[in-house]
């Protein structure tokens, strides 16, 4: 067996079939017992596809996966700062208008959104309060010079829709159940202990963060109605509605704050907004009026969402109510690869523009680098780095479109590019691959049973690498001056995700990833063992 | 519409398929993300019948039932007398032995479980301390005398393997969480607001009782090894396993102590007996070998799940040991209904004999009127009310074997008996019915699919009976002085059971029960309207 890891190369342990069972079958009872779950795949039925009745376990490593505390330390530290800068970036309008327009050329959704904006900027903006839940998602970076480092390198920064918040703390929990009730081999490595398992408190830091919008809009908005609720845009059918549910119990529970869903494609027949536009929510059901708060988004971030005119005319009545938007159409675009981009130009001015006063550096220093491909100075250097096989290599090249197909990798790159016009180059980004370290973990997961509506369990070993997300909440005010306008910015929590390693040869299936937890290591622990 | 309440005659409220379908989603969905959870229904495969991968939502009514606030605060004002009372019971091992070998003689099981403490009464205890994880369930009796007032009678006493603890405290969560989102119309009878629920904390409450036997062998007993565990003895393929899951996670999560399973029939090649007494459990999977400080039974009530000698073998070794035991053979036996009977004659001394100090005239406040039907001068008295049709109506025959059959009603006792000789009629105990007020609620519920592996849901809306149970733990010591003896008494919780009410035409399926929680009102709100 290839040494994953030069410390601990005995982890995870060796386990046999019988033991393996055993802890999968532990595993998959604490995960049900605490809705770590998910909605079986549909079936079909004389109405069409549904979801069958009960959940099953969400796809997750039997293991935490080892990762250097120093990366996950540094990832939380910046959190805030990250937060506060999209909040600025969403709330200078201007430098957007710079940037968001050429990109509404080579793709019709950030068009869409962008018209949104254009249509409510003079005036039509009754909430000058923004909410932002995002996630900031990592890769590990490990320079093969030696002597270097482990880093962490951004991959992407999520402002709409960040999720599995609900799911990894969970995830956290699990992992320390089967720890603390000697679940793993007690030959297990010493890596595993109480104090290098970190828990996640993302479900809860997440709802504290929608609770404060909620609250703003309670104290500085002032509500026209005695009832007040949150509303969840969400998808129709979603499976990863427990997630979602883990986030509602808390705001239910904790916070006492109705909450209820709709869809783009429900949601005008069930709102309406009044002469100053308040929006009220009439449930369907109880045909109690609520005035909405708040809107936050597990929904309307990928084109397909938007099936017909009538969906974008939604988000639109949603985008001119009163109610704080989580997040609006301006953070939702302040999210796109081409801002990540330009921020990440070397010698770039704006992340100082927007972050005067804080780790300036810091951030920086987790910029992967990115080049455009158009006909800049800098589109320039990257196509010469994009054309040369030598220097391709170390890239990936991705469709700055949102949801605008695959990523292309390496040594493809070149004869990719050359196949199609240079007109077309600018609708890409170039990003230099970030090198994680791989290491080896058991995928725990359920897929459709070939016959039947039953789901059937999958075990799968090999070699996988990690994703770390960062969940930030912050509420800020688009208007006024810099100076005090971020009014709430906290760190919540974190995501870890893992997959399989396509480099290494089978084991974990491709694309198949599943919730995961860390055990914090050292610096040294990771990278290719001799 | 029958009105069944005098009070709150809207309640529940009427509602259109609309709002329940509504209604019953988010209860769904809330259940399976707080693990109130049951494993599907078996499905047979190749290696016999297999449980399915996931969870299903158990049984719930979609409404807390009304129950008398009086009532409950007196079952729970009085269960710590009941423990109590119940540890001397099982203290006084001569007086079982006046009472036991009359039943061993009729009944296989208990022979069984008394010869099992007859081979230890010599010395072979080595344990003197008991846990008793108890419930003691009630229904409201009405009487049909205008002005009477509602009062509590116990159903029966539970000694051993008092289940639904972990999902009580879960079943209420559900009610407040669809009152606290508004989930019920907004019609909603008055009877319903946040302070009319009342939380079960059994699910903590009996993890904390168990915690207390594990720590008193630690600090009593004194363990041989390091690592100690509690065991459960559960039966196989077991549908409520997540019941017993939430007990366990609050034994690992909060308690810190290890919880592993074993069933009558794998647990003698999975633990041996030392020299002196200790249960060493070597975990299947690890190899781990760990003290047994406390035997927690979730199997073994039902003489069915005796299927060989090796089972009774298990019992016995498991008895020898020095594992505290919940509970002991001695315990278990204290909870036929052959001694609730002997408490509950007219004029018996022995409720005043266990418990001379404490609420006597409370807990005999709760007996309903039991007779023997033996040639003793009560079982004359039994005898002489079972035979006339006139005065057997107001009782129900029950068998005094356990799992011994069907409970005759009423009027068809006369009959039942005369179609007996006179020598077996000492095997049934004559009960007076208690007549508990019909109220109105939904029942939510899964059943099989016809085809196929998939369940489907199932909504009823009819008549119903409420039974309530009491959860208590109690930790005594058969060795020494009575005062003293017990070393730990606590109330743990409650549980609301609904089912239909078989004297109401259609609604609810007969025989299937539900959890349910309470919803307070006061003393007159029950009873049939007009």
């Amino acid at each position: 067996m290839m040494a994953y890891v030069k410390e601990f190369a005995d982890y995870p342990p060796e386990i046999s079939q019988q033991q393996q069972d055993f802890a999968v079958g532990q595993l998959k009872n604490y995960a049900l017992s605490v809705g770590f779950t998910v909605k079986p795949f549909a079936v079909q039925t004389d109405d069409g596809p549904k979801l069958p009745e009960g959940a099953v376990p969400a796809p997750i490593t039997l293991y935490p996966s080892l990762f250097p505390k120093s990366c996950f330390e540094e990832a939380l530290d910046i959190q805030q700062s990250y937060n506060t800068l999209y909040a600025n970036i969403t709330r200078d309008t201007a430098w957007l208008e710079d940037i968001v327009p050429q990109l509404a050329k080579i793709d019709d959704f950030v068009e869409n959104l962008w018209n949104i904006h254009l249509q409510l900027k003079d005036g039509g903006y009754t909430q000058p309060l923004t909410l932002g839940l995002f996630r900031s998602d990592y890769m590990v970076h490990l320079d093969k010079t030696p002597g270097s480092k482990p880093q962490i390198r951004q991959v992407e920064f999520n402002t709409i829709a960040s999720s599995f918040g609900g799911l990894s703390t969970r995830a956290a929990q699990i992992h320390r159940y089967l720890l603390t009730n000697n679940i793993y081999p007690s030959t297990s490595s010493s890596a595993l202990s109480p104090d290098a398992l970190a828990p996640s408190d993302a479900a809860a830091g997440l709802a504290h963060g929608l609770a404060n919008g909620h609250k703003a809009y309670l104290s500085h908005t002032k509500p026209t109605m005695e009832d007040t609720c949150i509303l969840f845009i969400v998808q129709p059918s979603e499976r990863n509605i427990f997630d979602q549910q883990h986030i509602e119990n808390e705001l239910v529970n904790t916070h006492s704050i109705p909450v209820f869903r709709s869809t783009l494609a429900t949601v005008l027949t069930q709102t309406h907004l009044t002469d100053t536009s308040v929006l009220i929510y009439t449930h369907p059901s109880t045909q109690r009026k609520y005035e909405v708060t708040l809107l936050y988004y597990r929904a309307g971030y990928a084109p397909t969402e938007y099936t017909s005119p009538a969906d974008w005319t939604a988000r639109l009545t949603l985008e001119r109510s009163r109610a704080i938007k989580c997040p609006t159409v301006l953070l939702q675009l302040a999210g796109m690869k081409k801002v990540q981009q330009v921020l990440a130009l070397p010698d770039s001015p704006h992340l100082q523009r927007f972050l005067p006063n804080a780790d300036t550096e810091r951030l920086r220093n987790t910029f992967a680098l990115m080049y455009p491909l158009d006909s800049t100075p800098s589109g320039k250097e990257g196509q010469a780095i994009a054309l040369n096989e030598a220097t391709a290599k170390g890239y990936v090249l991705k469709p700055q479109r949102e949801g605008g197909g695959n990523n292309i990798y390496r040594s493809d790159i070149p004869a990719f590019l050359k196949e199609r016009p240079e007109s077309e180059w600018g609708a890409y980004v170039l990003m230099q691959m970030i090198e994680p370290p791989a290491q080896r973990n058991t995928i725990v997961r359920m897929t459709a049973a070939k016959e039947g509506q039953g789901v059937v369990g999958v075990v799968e070993t090999g070699g996988v690498i990690c994703e770390l997300g960062i969940y930030g909440t912050c509420l800020f005010s688009m208007a006024g001056q810099t100076a005090g306008a971020v009014q709430s910015n906290e760190v919540a929590g974190y995501l870890l995700r893992t997959k399989g390693d396509t480099s290494s040869e089978g084991g974990v299936a491709a694309g198949f990833g599943a919730l995961d937890s860390v055990c914090l290591v050292g610096d040294d622990a990771l990278g290719a063992g001799s």
